[in-house]
């Protein structure tokens, strides 16, 4: 299958590396093509890596991930353009921290919102699938290098899009089981919030490389 | 040890019935002394158990637990008096839930701020501890309901306050080592905005008593 992946930092590198390495060609989009940081990675991860604009990495993939920084995704998306995301599962990765009002962090968007419900109402052709956001990069993209059973949550609108997902997210590494779909988009707002738990969790576990796993009565 | 819980609610009636249990004088307060429900709970729970006005239990406490609703839980402790809460481990449990305008619910506080931070900044001579509002009131008490390892969240300025209370929850059955401290009472806000992620998980879960464990690297 063809990805675009939209960002150039961590958490798309880590994916669109994934992807790679999965055998998937994978195009990371970047505000203007011919980014040094999507160039340099293109050369490492080898065949079917390429690098191009927002709008040619979403014209390319099949579907298309928003690795992105919060704050930035709505621009982002819009420079990638409707009609490439028209149809597609889109995966919206995106944490809207906002740090410049120093410790502990806002976020942008909360409560009565997320921020993958903004994307969604900006882009209703495009299928968004809020997934990943709620781990670190290293975590999304190869969930055994947590000890044991741990989760990870799914929330959008369209059921065979979050199947689509939950199958991605399999060939990563996450056992069906522990693949929770939360409900619709609105759902989102869970998924955004808990990182400022996520902040507070990562002291107590010295590390980013942690997990919370679901444990039911 | 002498307890006030404020609130008359399922989670003050499941506070107050396990201290009694444990054998600590526990006096139940609300709006007015004579509450129907207070005088119930307090005939029922037996010796130790008493009901009276948010002052008469705060000023009864040693320790006091505020369980109301987090909306209103700034007045029932204003009610309470300052005089009666000062130099005090005040845990509080409250969520500030609103769902005045359907679902999902939005937090009454949310993002800059907490209403642990909301009440610590207005009775600065409590010992704010946030606790125990990130599982259902069964699970709060006795966390054995749920099996294996799962976590119990703190936060609060005090070093011998949150100690106090990780010593309370020992009592209640929780684990010294799955009682998570957070850090200072800024914490509060993960706990408070990860409500929203555990009424996703609830769905997911199928009940309320369920919770979540910490799984590092």
């Amino acid at each position: 299958m063809r990805f675009g992946v939209l960002g150039t930092g961590v958490v798309g590198q880590s994916i669109a590396g994934r992807l790679v390495e999965l055998g998937h060609e994978t195009r990371m989009g970047s505000r203007q093509a011919g980014n040094e940081k999507a160039v340099a990675w293109a050369a490492e991860a080898g065949e079917g890596a390429s690098e191009g604009s927002f709008a040619d990495a979403a014209g390319f993939g099949e579907v298309v991930v928003n690795a992105t920084a919060g704050g930035a995704s709505l621009e982002a998306l819009e420079a990638a353009g409707a009609e490439n995301l028209a149809g597609k599962v889109l995966i919206d990765v995106a944490n809207t921290l906002d740090f410049s009002q120093g410790m502990p962090p806002r976020l942008s968007v909360a409560n009565d919102d997320s921020l993958g419900e903004q994307i969604q109402r900006a882009f209703p052709e495009a299928k968004v699938v809020k997934a990943l956001n709620t781990v670190n990069a290293n975590v999304m993209v190869d969930p055994s290098v947590v000890p044991g059973e741990h989760d990870i949550f799914l929330s959008g609108n369209d059921e065979e899009a979050k199947g689509q997902v939950a199958e991605l997210l399999q060939s990563f590494g996450w056992p069906a089981d522990r693949i929770l779909d939360l409900g619709d988009i609105t759902a989102a707002r869970g998924q955004e919030l808990y990182v400022t738990l996520w902040l507070r969790l990562m002291g107590v576990a010295g590390s980013a490389t942690f997990n919370i796993h679901l444990v039911a009565g």
